[in-house]
């Protein structure tokens, strides 16, 4: 196939019939396929435009699937042996990947029969093949994770942008990082115009690294061109701010807050159910405002924002948390869909391309590009 | 005076008289002294052996000790005129600050009428202040500020640093890290062997950047010198964790970590209590739970675990936060107070100068220094 990785984004695959068609590795994860085909039946009972395409071992596959009712009318399998596990290096699945089932669902959204992928599987090679396969969008020198942080604000999310993708990010990444961070909110979360901001020690000027005062003042020379606002620079306390929507870091920083950030949620949980379990009050107590304790519950659940999305690639992957169980796998394919539905990765493409372009000139040339929210 | 940074850890000035003396900057946190006076007078309530040296306006100082029932008796005042605010720059203080609370208050330190100084100030201005006047101790090339943390382990917190007092750390830093970590572990939680892993973003070998796996090798090579077991990387999600006492990052990942968990502890807070108010059974139900939710609230309350530690330096310093309320510089207060009764000082300056000058050849002559716990 000649020139493969220059074709231009043109209107999703499914808009014709109206369905969102979701590529889904049932491999990888820690629970197997038993928790990756609940989660899909589980989202498609909630969502009735959502169709699968399903990679992994077919006869295993349909015994899952024809245990969940009417999942096999909106599933398509598509046989593969191989299995990328937890252990194997980017490098080389890479080099010996291509018989596996996330090779497979990537080549789903390469191929264009599904729009977004979903998979449970290691992180690193997840992305090595999203990068060889899908190729990375003219003028992004890195790709990014994006995850959602659960803030007090009214759209209920922030987007934290990278989370892991890569250890480094110099000034210009980061740059990039605030543009395909405010795409996201705009199209993943519907915010008009994103505020953007730059996750530091301290929100001082002068504090924190030199590439992040060189990245503040070229992601604060871009906000016309990128449609957002920019806020400076934000701490790891204000991460659920109702002040700030997208929060630029280099992915090692961005990992860990992710990982202190549900680790605490996670601690305080069982810290919770210890103290509602402690005395005979408490069990009362806590079976009077039960129901109000499960909406809480569901508020800080981890599982619930299961779901980074790989930004910066031509085509749209969302990783699924390894540890991801159905309700988890719900989640992750519930944003596939919305990223799907709102043609995000069309409009991503064409801003990011436009705004390398436009270089830090500020041209507004991109908005005659229909880039607008 | 000649020689003034020589001075050999000998045994605590308070030893003779059994008393703990603290010192105590009273200006420059974002409530004013009303806060710190209340702090010491709930401090001393609980601490029948702590006594105080207070820095700051001596008439509005004795004003306020005076309304809390035998602190007078406890303090001794030392007038200063001068405040250093949280928008001065450290370079500016070290300059012009010799007349501040804050000087003073690391002068009593460094005179040796005081153990400890405590200050809820400009964390930029202090550290700055306490490197100028108290020195850093031999084999130290980077003080660091180290926290606690809740955990699940028997022990209640593990200790993580450097949370903030240098943006940068290469791999010999962060082994110094390593050593002062654990000699604070052993003396301020009384742990006989602390164990000590490194922050990275994956537990894998070969995850992470450069310095963090030349630090890994360095850091394992010396758990015989400095008494520590190493238990290899651990993530953001592993600083609760029971399987780890200290965990050492550099101090621009350590401050965002901790910033981050402290906001999802008040954030899932707010949640909490919104939920608890939300209807008339949950009404109820918190208040026949009140009193495991009251336990379970202090138990995440960041104003009970108030109080970075500074190491690295020839005299100890707890920087409180700005925001601190009297709890919160309570807090801060017995923090000290353990740490002056421990004698972790000049056990720490015994043992971080001993492994430095063993080097990494794990030679045990600091044993006979007497650095056991």
């Amino acid at each position: 196939m000649p020139n493969q990785h220059a074709r231009t984004p043109d209107a999703p695959v499914d808009g014709a019939s109206g369905r969102i068609r979701i590529s889904v590795d049932a491999m990888g994860g820690d629970r197997g396929p038993q928790a990756v085909v609940a989660g899909m039946a589980a989202a498609a009972a909630e969502l009735s435009d959502i169709d699968f395409i399903l990679h992994g071992p077919e006869p295993e596959l349909a015994r899952l699937v024809a245990g969940h009712r009417g999942l096999a009318e909106r599933t398509r399998l598509r046989h593969c042996e191989g299995v990328v596990t937890m252990q194997d290096k980017p490098s080389q699945v890479v080099r010996n990947g291509a018989g596996t089932s996330m090779w497979s669902a990537i080549e789903s959204v390469r191929e264009r029969e599904a729009t977004v992928a979903v998979s449970c599987g290691n992180t690193g090679a997840l992305m090595a093949v999203s990068m060889i396969r899908l190729r990375k969008l003219p003028g992004v020198n890195r790709p990014a994770i994006a995850c959602l942080w659960p803030s007090r604000g009214t759209g209920r999310f922030n987007v934290m942008l990278d989370v892991g993708a890569d250890i480094r990010a110099d000034a210009e990444d980061l740059l990039q990082y605030a543009l395909m961070g405010a795409a996201y909110a705009r199209n993943g979360l519907g915010l008009t115009r994103p505020r953007v901001g730059l996750l530091n020690v301290g929100t001082e000027e002068h504090k924190g690294r030199a590439e992040l005062r060189e990245a503040q003042d070229r992601i604060a020379a871009m906000t016309e061109t990128g449609g957002f606002d920019y806020v400076g620079f934000v701490e790891g306390s204000d991460l659920p701010s109702a002040d700030v929507d997208v929060i630029v870091t280099d992915g090692f920083t961005g990992n860990v807050a992710l990982k202190t950030g549900e680790g605490t949620a996670r601690l305080i949980g069982e810290f919770l159910r210890e103290a509602l379990t402690s005395s005979l009050p408490a069990r009362l107590g806590a079976l009077l405002a039960g129901r109000a304790l499960g909406r809480l519950r569901a508020r800080i659940d981890p599982r619930r924002v299961n779901g980074g999305v790989f930004l910066g690639l031509n085509g749209t992957v969302v990783k699924s948390h390894g540890a991801a169980d159905a309700t988890g796998v719900a989640a992750a394919l519930r944003l596939a869909h919305a990223l799907a539905k709102s043609g995000y990765q069309d409009r991503l493409a064409a801003r990011v391309a436009s705004a390398a372009l436009s270089g830090q000139d500020g041209a507004r040339q991109e908005t005659a590009h229909g880039a607008s929210p």
